[in-house]
């Protein structure tokens, strides 16, 4: 017997062998179609030629300041032409794009700023007075370069320069070179996630490449798709579109603000021909009045997470133009690996039938390899009967690679070689899984992910407090919003007024309680508060 | 300063890295779309569900035999499920597919067979003539399995078992795996080259997972095509299209005979959406007579290589509903790595102009890192003129592992960090290569490539030659034909007839003379013959 003649001679080379990178999108869309759109900001338009360009000076001037590999960045900005720039921009020189939540404290962007360990903060103006108080906070303040968008509200500048000065200071065809090992990491995303401080989801370059991919494959994309940023861009590096859009050679079109009129003007003007968003996107396009609403002749294609699209906004969604698919997804997947894949056969059905079947999260991606229901503890499957429940699981290459400096919950979430998603649902007997739970501690409001914990910490801070829940009630507008169930100490005052300013003053407003309840609080026999007892109150209350 | 904190506690594990393999395509497929259909075989149909079963019975099967991880199958057959299904059944095993061109010879085939050192053969009855005298020559026979085709023209069975009743001794849930390392070969694919001997184009799992990839998002496919088989599965794996089409659970189209009618048949009875295929499949469709083409309602996606389509044939190609992209490729890359992408303004061009537009090779596919036309000796890009000369040069992920057992050969291939297509050209002020001439010694007939050098070996072994060279001369049906001049010795005596039936017997007759020149060679100074000297006599004898 002769040896493996397959093991022999065949290595890998620099011929046959690059790590895989969506940075090598740009170059190769800059190349073929240097004088095509890539970016539409307002009154601004960029060529792909000019993009890669710019790209390569914000490389090349953050150089200069001395960022490099393993060195983090950090963007607090809306969807302007500065935040899709820093996908390509940042990881061209090693370094790793911390894209920030613009909705978040001062107190909670000066954790992530110290956690990430930023060396740069690339801000928008209109975030000064949150970024102001949050880097007097920091241990190590990053350099400044601040985003002074004509378009914008205006705003104090806080930096040394402001980007488009920053990025004169680079040099355009600066050599920049794609990462010497397709692991390394290419964004840091961070996520409430069930404790109280934010953890830190690592991006690897070959991640978002095989995502980048698997968005083009899952949504059936042609080149030159023209796309509408309304999903925020620090959502998961805007699950990935940036580099798959790129991929194309299409257009990003950038939107500041995520409103009925400005989305109407960007698709009957550019001719959008796909977005992405949470529900609270189509809630604001469906109910759109008279002088927002626009006619245009395409049919505009939508992917939509974070919550079942009910079914009275899906026929308004199509009555409207627009063709929406149901996506799934956490920042720990790299944003959606499942789709709600629609079956040809199921466009006979009643709408109420379809309806019921788009809610459903659907299955994997292609460039997912596993996705499972299953016993948290076993990981045993459970019966595909739509019944039994069990928590949603993932594996694959479209799987973070792990949490920053913080090696036990990285271990804990990828237990028994699966990503525990602490979602919980239902198989159905077609393969397609549907969620009948979100993780008992997470509340998603506006496709923004809040932590119970979080803000129950917040709450036992407070003097008055001596216990307190705080849960999920259904919203018709944001999905979910937060209420609090509150036990004041015997000898505690406070108004429901007091218990949310004060959170206001310690959150980002959005995972405030719209509500404080002050009751007794259900407890079991070792006194563990029953949450479930308060979410069906909290639910009755909604009906 | 702290060390790099993204090179810590974030390591690949099974959650969150799996080798890229396109098997993982059909266990998909089958899970998510168990009924659609995935073959279609003359009057027999199979499921997603059907087909993976019927995989993991071939997989099973051949493991009962000793087959296992680096072992090689060889299946010499037309576009049947056969075929098809050793594209997944057989690298299940970590086994290696090598598909046969089964227009070689007995001598080829068996040169191969032995190289290869194939342990199973699955050999169509069609072929058993060929099939009979290789084996006989052959050092290790291989075991034999026969496919019986109910559509084929019968013949004798030389094996031990049909290839439907060797499926029934495997088990339909037949436990496989993954490859452990994504560098793992999966396919071999023997190619001409320019020497005498064909060489062994080792594919890797990766680079199939990536260009199956890499076609849907060239073509922007969606779910669901049907694709017709009208390119030969031995080509580089059917330019890796029985991955993609898995990945997309489209269906596949079955197809004995690349002929007119049964290719208008399957595209009115089955609604074939694309197909790919050679200048010659272009010119049996839009040359088809009045019996064998039938109306049909969809347009027809094809993909064409190895010779820029004729202006005429791209004209009567879109007045019959077929809509031609031209792409170029090579084995060694996997099949196509280069598109000529087209641009919407072109559309607006005369015809004239289009046509040599598309007539160029075009630019890297996304999936394929690198593509330049550049000295051969130094590798320095030439001028992007259209003028300058140069050779065409490919790196990335679709770039072959290397030739089997021929470490110098791969070593030539990648000099300098690059593969070598040995194709020359030039490249476009925008970007786009054309090539100018194929590699010297290299013929393209029908959409085979010959090797001069093979045939002039062949030829040499006369008794009657003394010296010959062997060029391509053009042919309006099959792109080029071999064109053989030979000098006689003093006292040799042979007529064209006697030389071209000479090389019948040791060669596939594709790749015979069709003519034969008798003629004083045009040599150079140090005795080199002049081969650009017979090809431009050959060139103004076709016209």
């Amino acid at each position: 017997m002769s040896a493996n003649p397959y093991e022999t001679g065949l290595d890998m080379t620099a011929a046959n062998y690059q790590p895989l990178s969506p940075l090598s999108f740009l170059p190769k869309a800059a190349f073929t179609y240097p004088d095509y759109t890539s970016v539409i900001d307002g009154e601004a338009r960029h060529t792909w030629a000019g993009t890669y360009a710019r790209c390569r000076r914000l490389a090349s001037a953050l150089a200069q300041r001395g960022i490099g590999k393993g060195d983090t960045v950090a963007v607090m900005a809306p969807n302007v032409t500065a935040a899709f720039e820093a996908t390509f921009g940042v990881p061209m020189l090693g370094a790793v794009l911390n894209a920030l939540n613009y909705r978040l404290s001062a107190g909670e962007i000066a954790f992530i700023l110290d956690h990430g360990e930023a060396k740069v903060l690339i801000t928008d103006t209109e975030f000064s007075p949150t970024i102001e108080a949050a880097l007097k906070q920091v241990k190590n303040p990053p350099i400044v370069i601040d985003i002074e968008d004509p378009a914008g509200p205006g705003g104090t500048s806080l930096g040394e320069l402001n980007y488009e000065a920053f990025l004169a200071t680079g040099d355009p065809e600066f050599e920049w070179n794609l990462p010497g090992d397709e692991w390394e990491a290419i964004s840091l995303n961070y996520t409430s996630g069930t404790t109280g401080n934010p953890k830190g989801v690592v991006y690897a370059h070959r991640g978002t490449y095989l995502n980048a991919m698997g968005n083009a494959i899952a949504w059936g994309l042609h080149d030159h798709p023209v796309y509408l940023w309304t999903l925020p861009m620090f959502h998961c590096n805007g699950w990935c579109f940036p580099w798959t859009i790129t991929a194309l050679a299409g257009t990003h079109v950038c939107l500041r603000r995520v409103e009925a009129k400005p989305i109407y003007d960007a698709i009957a003007d550019h001719g959008v021909s796909h977005m992405c968003g949470a529900p609270v996107v189509m809630q604001a396009i469906a109910g759109a009045g008279e002088g927002e609403r626009r006619e245009f002749s395409q049919t505009v294609k939508m992917f939509t997470a974070a919550a079942p699209p009910p079914a009275a906004v899906l026929a308004e969604m199509a009555r409207q133009g627009f063709d929406v698919t149901h996506v799934y997804g956490l920042t720990e997947v790299y944003g959606p690996c499942v789709v709600s894949a629609w079956k040809g056969e199921w466009d006979e059905l009643p709408l109420d039938e379809q309806s019921r079947l788009k809610a459903r999260q659907g299955v994997a991606y292609q460039v997912q390899e596993g996705l499972i229901v299953a016993n948290p503890d076993t990981l045993e499957p459970v019966a595909m009967d739509g019944e039994s429940m069990g928590e949603v699981f993932m594996r694959g290459n479209i799987t973070m690679k792990g949490y920053l400096k913080n090696p036990q919950a990285t271990e804990e979430a990828f237990a028994g070689g699966w990503f525990h998603s602490g979602d919980l649902g239902v198989w159905h007997p077609d393969g397609y899984i549907e969620l009948k739970d979100r993780s008992k501690d997470i509340i998603i409001s506006g496709g923004e992910n809040i932590s119970s914990i979080e803000v129950e910490d917040v709450l036992y801070k407070h003097a008055a407090v001596a216990a307190v829940a705080v849960v999920a009630k259904p919203d018709e507008k944001w999905g979910e919003t937060p209420v609090a169930f509150i036990e004041l100490k015997a000898d505690g005052e406070a108004t429901a007024e007091e218990l949310i300013a004060f959170c206001r003053d310690n959150l980002a407003h959005y995972k405030c309680p719209r509500e404080v309840v002050f009751a007794e609080l259900p407890k079991t026999s070792t006194g563990k508060i029953q949450k479930f007892v308060l979410r069906d109150q909290a639910r009755g209350a909604a009906e």
